[in-house]
């Protein structure tokens, strides 16, 4: 047992997903999810939305091409997963620090969507998954895996401080 | 905060979803899932499958069109919801006692897979939902949920609405 | 990440935890839980109890020892681990399959009980902890750590198949 | 279902508990769990503590009231409850945004302690539960909930009876 925290969210894709990967190839893609909880209101008898939990998410390898594939912008998805706190160093030199979730696996829900689903071929391995789809590979130096979060990441961060540097 | 103990699993189905209708046309999907574990052998430092889990599973109204829609034997998914205990009687008279879950939210995994989704139309209702490529609707007798159930489910049913027919 | 299930279930001991020790020395507790879901009944605006979950669990080591001589018969506890099938045989040579609960965490619940807390102490290992209470050591054969299980396990059995020997 | 997220946290308190009384009675305790990771190394096969994860964590009534008597500053704990995001102003009027557990139930891990539970007297109600040792309770003006709280969570406040005085 690793004592991390797992945790399953059902939520909505806030953007589509985003794909990067690692100077030493592996892919990961980076997403936030809401999840609108939703309430019995005792009185009305009728059901009432919450607050909304955002929550980032990072998913690795073979999971991130394909959910950067088949997902996208207000896609509803089952993610399941480990809570993990991350530190980070604002410009102005703050720490920040921001809870996160890493996930292991990803699906759509099928709650009120139908999927068509194609299985890889192992033994094409990992390039056969729909290489015409791909998103193109970020350049990435190959000193720092992370080195590639700032161009991008600059394009197209949101100007909030609490936003972590992907 | 129902106190029914929440899970997820992972695992592949191992046949595809059986779907049915209550006499009053809810739909519900049962279908049964193998989770592997897997070990690190600290002595070889190898990964090593464990035990399966084999657990049964049903999930109702458009979630479980869906699922027989989208799902078929072997399909890897991500399910989430109840872990419940269900007591029948056998053809002998003997009671059993099966643990199962009662699932919220079920999605094919993305780890080794893509999926192209097809949300639903709202506005058209469930009705809409791949008409064409619906399984076919397993009759049933107005006055009974469980005419459709094998003999020794009828044994044990319990004529509430909130049981599967199955 | 293992893949096994992990689960959470709050629940009441159905009985004493029974603790035995393999002939390594290694301590494992067995109990059962009883969680009882209830249900918001809209019509009537009041909670309703559920049918009961019972799940046998296991505990290991030292947290095996703290929970036989912190519990007992009635207590509520918050139960974490994952969940296991176990496959073994009845006298009559049939198989039957258990679902269960390996117990990684457990701890007696607030909600309507208080605690007086006696932390470990580390430098005097696991034998310091409150020997004088310590249920007698169940003698075990060197050359199977579940031989212990026939006598008492027998003595204590209840007739049911779906039992599990232990 | 609520569709928040459940989550089980297993670590250790950072503080003492901090018990507080919304102006109508009802208790409400607040605590922070480190939780730290451990990760198996397979290069040297030894296990590694990853960053900690500290959650901040609420619980209402008599559990409130029960974990303040019951647990402090180091204790290790076993919380289950539900995930949400709650947003306030900063001081220099900056919006924050910080995720947090909504505890259902608490208690003490056996993992390294042993635990002397006392039930409370469910006739004597909730006023019985070791008022000796009960944390003073914090003075609140009746008209404000938040009159409690601090000057930046009063800044935020929502008026809801349903936020705790902190």
């Amino acid at each position: 047992m690793s004592g991390e925290p797992t945790i399953t969210v059902i939520g909505n894709l806030t953007d589509d997903p985003e794909l990067r990967f690692t100077p030493s190839g592996a892919a990961v893609a980076r997403f936030r999810i809401a999840s609108t909880p939703r309430h019995l209101d005792r009185q009305s008898n009728e059901w009432r939305d919450g607050e909304p939990l955002f929550l980032s998410c990072s998913i690795w390898r073979q999971a991130a091409e394909n959910a950067a594939e088949s997902l996208s912008r207000g896609s509803r998805v089952i993610v399941t997963g480990r809570l993990r706190q991350r530190t980070y160093e604002t410009r102005e030199g703050n720490k920040r620090t921001v809870i996160e979730l890493e996930a292991d696996e990803i699906g759509p829900s099928l709650r009120s969507a139908t999927a068509t689903v194609r299985k890889m071929d192992r033994a094409a391995g990992h390039t056969a998954a729909g290489d015409s789809q791909r998103p193109t590979r970020t350049a990435a130096s190959d000193d720092d895996p992370w080195s590639v979060a700032s161009p991008a990441g600059a394009a197209g961060h949101t100007g909030s401080d609490d936003e972590p540097p992907f």
